[in-house]
């Protein structure tokens, strides 16, 4: 068999975990990673493995089957994903969902035009909690889809909070109302506000002298961030952060319940959860799978830009078609 | 839009799962019902309905899209699928995982040679299940899968029972025992037996002067169906039957835990779960939507046996792909 060569272009949490990632899959191999900054100063898992500067990406095409672009979605991938796509086969967890229609239409014209496939927006969320919205809502129409996130760190919340005045570091979990998962788990359909469905708990780093009292209540109003939600906010010495707090756990729920019968007399309850330790390297698990997913349509002559819904799922497994049905079907 | 025009063979409960499903779609319409008994004898939830004698069905080439298969997999769908891929494109529920290659090539070469879409093994186990095992091995490789399945009737356990003397009607609930889908969730990958997974439990109606310790006895030891569970069985009226024990719910779940990280050190965690107050409904509803991905793959001119594995999920819905990013990626 042969294997399927991949790039890593972007070295952070997402770059590392891909990196990772690969190991665990025998059909691949990484021929590089790729980055903005001096490669000799980027340090790699495996250091058998080259870095190079992303100049020397363009030089690369034909020695890579599939580019996966670990960079943000703010502004490194609007412009990467399109770039790109015309050179190599590209996976990109775009995650902006406004943007998504956009952004879907600009790489498509860009992989079309190279003969790639382009798979963006893959991940979780989206990614396989948009693949349970959409799937339970198609077999149960008459139903209602709730998503909940958590427990899990909010880098963007993280962030917020320490950009306050007095704030020397921080960190943010949301997690979601027990009573709201259990309402909607009961099939009752309520009707949740942005208070009821998730409440967030923060950790703080005070510097000394800081007025704490200041702090929580400007935490507790900040517009959007958190003044919509019932927030906890804890004050704790660096060293608690850094020994409790240092990990990236997410997680989450997708819950569907549907009616059917003659008068919608049964429910049904779909529940797709995840609880993860990192959430990067999850997330990076799933750009490999949809890597192997690109190269494969490709050699079927698909072309163009694809989302999760546009995949056939057997694309993800290196088992043959047949493997497949004898064994997992 | 082009209304798609579905036919049902066989109208037992899934049959009657598929008529009330498709009314719940608006971009489907039911052309009939086909049945090897007396069409005068057979009553739909919508009479306006026609029902037609199996016969008939050959007839009916260019005025179907779809037919939904509605027959067991023991004796009817082994001989009707194949031939009726012909004339239609199909979706069964072909349920016997040990036959599925065979069942597959079979159909396969039917489907062919009429140039139709066949979908198999459509439902939730195989089906959704097969598809969340699959995926979840793919995205995460260093791991392990779970199938639990309950709360929920057996209908093979339950008939095992009534086939007992002295017992006049029973029925069987398959349960996942509580600390196995515990130890599962936590990451430990335990080795678990037969017993430690699923207990079941039985409610039995007794003839008059019947011995019930030898009924017991008889389902507790009744090799395969039993002996290798933990078995519970209560005597009860058939009058206490019929009211608390005359639906058809199921449920499951499929846990997969794997490892990531530089040594494996971080664990994550997917679960789908499903609980259903009508087994023959949920699956009649997986049916339909099948239904629909096998009619626009064929618009798409894709021909032969297709899996759950085989369906862009995308497929699946009556939204366009335009919408779908707008609306749920």
């Amino acid at each position: 068999m042969k294997t399927i060569r991949i790039g890593i272009l972007g070295y952070g949490n997402l770059g590392r975990g891909v990196e990772l990632a690969i190991r665990q899959n025998e059909d691949m191999e990484l021929v590089g990673v790729f980055t903005r900054r001096d490669p000799s100063t980027v340090q790699l898992a495996d250091p058998s493995v080259p870095v190079y500067h992303v100049q020397e990406l363009e030089s690369m095409a034909g020695k890579i089957d599939v580019l996966i672009l670990c960079g943000g979605s703010a502004t490194d991938l609007p412009v990467q994903t399109p770039k790109y796509a015309k050179l190599f086969h590209v996976v990109d967890s775009f995650d902006t969902h406004a943007s998504i229609p956009e952004h879907f239409a600009r790489v498509d014209a860009a992989a079309k035009s190279g003969n790639k496939v382009a798979m963006i927006s893959i991940g979780w969320d989206p990614g396989l909690f948009s693949l349970n919205r959409m799937m339970a809502g198609a077999i149960l129409p008459q139903g209602q889809t709730y998503t909940f996130w958590g427990k899990g760190v909010s880098q963007g919340h993280s962030d917020a909070i320490r950009r306050i005045d007095g704030v020397l570091d921080g960190k943010q979990y949301t997690i979601p109302v027990e009573q709201a998962l259990e309402a909607v788990r009961s099939g009752k359909n309520p009707e949740l506000t942005t208070r009821e469905k998730h409440r967030r708990e923060c950790f703080v780093v005070a510097a000394d002298g800081a007025d704490q009292a200041r702090i929580e209540k400007e935490i507790k109003e900040m517009p959007k961030y958190f003044s919509d939600y019932d927030t906890t906010v804890h004050f704790i010495t660096q060293q608690e952060l850094d020994k409790n707090h240092s990990g990236i756990p997410h997680g989450g729920q997708v819950i569907h319940t549907g009616k059917t019968g003659v008068q919608g007399e049964h429910t049904h309850v779909i529940e797709f959860s995840i609880k993860l330790d990192s959430n990067p390297e999850f997330t990076s698990s799933i750009l490999v799978a949809y890597a192997r997913a690109a190269y494969r349509m490709a050699q079927e002559n698909l072309v163009g830009a694809k989302t999760i819904f546009d995949v056939a799922p057997a694309y993800l497994s290196p088992k043959s078609g047949e493997e497949l049905r004898a064994s997992l079907l």
